[in-house]
């Protein structure tokens, strides 16, 4: 049984299943909230799950980082929306060895935490679940719950499979959590994005689901399009994927159930939307590499749009 | 006065403006209608206009072109998603000597026309018109009512300015409409491609009206984009639009009240879109000669969608 003990920063869909998980494996978890403090206190976490409904009526909450136990390992779990909050979040957290493991969409994030906590510090997780937060400190899992872990170096240089991404992966597979290491932070993150960049992307211009758009041949001919710039995007930064890889992605967001993208959800909640973490970010790194990706920037061009209307309108609102 | 016959195919915001001003002004016009054919029989065309309202109490209505009178020129005032109708609309209204009029937006319906009525009877025109139907027979005119006008030869081979173009400038200027002659209806075609193809794909895309988007700086900067990918597109089929020319369309956009675009105005009525005549006779036309266009391939791409999920929502309504 591990000793390690777990900040978890972001209790949401994605923060308060992984912990509560990690909590109800019998690891010593301590979660941080915001709005749902008070609630969680008193009434701890609920969890609807396929794998199996569970509660837990006692968790340590916290409102404020400053009362939080020294932990070994601080989990990142907002939304890379909140995270202008790192810089006041995670220095008082840190501790002699204790380390910093961001499961955010996107990439770039990384080097922004490595400047605030030092670059040896860091690891980065790709979460693949569909999760929900459908009310104070009750989260809904609705399936898949794997993450892709990789360990940070700086300027993103691949560290190959090191001792704490084992104990890590050792903690969550306690808990139940598929874990499948990369020897390649940055791949792992591109790799993703070949998924992300355009059916999140397209779910809030078009307002649509993935079944959908995969049942549209436009729609299915650019999805491959933008996979494809992607993929040269990520070649750009010396980050070879297989170009095979698109045909069975395509295949499977075929045979997936009507799907929301966290993009969609967020957009249809009025949150802000991870547009830079999974947009902006890539998209310079890449440009800045020599690539041209034109149709990556006209969506990220009418993402842009779309936020800043929705801005002015809760402004007015 | 002139003593050349109208017939105008389409009563509508366009064919029943210039129609109107052109029987006010003394031409000699037969209007087909469909939908508004009894109304009009009976009460006429009424028409608001910054330049003056008018009413026509008696015009020559027809349901059929069957029973319309040889014509001098044959206005094809239709929206090109109806263009499926000009195979039974147009030969019957062919006599000796006289041309069809083709007042359309886009390009690539010439050559279609050519087809049905001969390559030497057809002539080109686009309208840079703010106008509606706001009812059977009533048409509301907002702001301007030039036409560029330019002849057609196969392949659209330049044909400079002609006999028949002036005789056509003769009777619309009679009726004040501002005519502008073009010696290449190709490029002139093209140039309003420049316009059209960024706001009119954009605004239904983006929900969005002219000054919406061109508030947005990442849309300013995309609707520059697109126009450098029309002008790319023109020059791939030798036609030189100025490239300074994107700039002042772009003030000049700035300058307008908030506006609708035609295929917005269409889109929220529920009408069929434009967009081969806008979107896919010139992708297919440029990329045949060799152009990249990935940014118009997108835009059409998701209109496509977009048209696409509109038929189906009112198939199952």
């Amino acid at each position: 049984m591990s000793s390690r003990r777990y900040a978890i920063l972001g209790t949401g869909a994605l923060g308060g299943f992984y912990g509560a998980r990690l909590q109800k494996a019998g690891l010593d978890v301590h979660f941080l909230l915001h709005r749902d403090y008070d609630w969680v206190r008193h009434s701890g976490l609920v969890v609807e799950s396929p794998e199996g409904n569970f509660s837990l009526p006692q968790v340590n909450a916290y409102a404020d980082v400053q009362a939080m136990p020294p932990c070994d390992v601080v989990v990142v779990a907002l939304k890379t929306t909140q995270n202008h909050l790192l810089p006041q979040l995670l220095p008082p957290l840190l501790h002699e060895h204790n380390w910093v493991l961001v499961l955010q969409n996107g990439l770039g994030i990384e080097p922004e935490v490595a400047k605030i906590v030092g670059g040896d510090r860091v690891m980065g997780g790709l979460c693949f679940i569909c999760s929900n937060k459908v009310g104070p400190g009750h989260i809904r899992h609705l399936d898949y719950s794997a993450i892709t872990l990789g360990d940070y170096a700086p300027n993103y240089h691949p560290c190959g499979i090191t001792e704490r991404m084992q104990q890590v992966k050792q903690d969550f597979e306690q808990a139940n959590i598929p874990i499948q290491l990369s020897e390649d932070l940055l791949l792992a993150r591109w790799q993703k994005l070949v998924w992300n960049i355009p059916f999140n992307g397209l779910s809030v211009v078009l307002d649509a689901t993935t079944t959908e758009m995969m049942a549209s041949p436009p729609i299915r001919t650019l999805a491959t399009e933008l996979m494809q710039e992607v993929v040269a995007g990520a070649k750009a930064c010396h980050k070879a994927l297989p170009d095979d890889a698109i045909a069975k992605m395509l295949d499977n967001t075929a045979k997936m159930k009507p799907y929301k993208t966290s993009m969609k959800l967020d957009y249809e909640a009025g949150n802000p939307l991870e547009i830079e973490a999974i947009f902006g970010n890539p998209l310079r790194l890449a440009t800045q590499a020599g690539a041209s990706l034109p149709r990556m920037t006209l969506l990220y061009q009418q993402l842009q749009f779309l936020e800043s209307r929705k801005i002015v309108l809760s402004v007015k609102c």
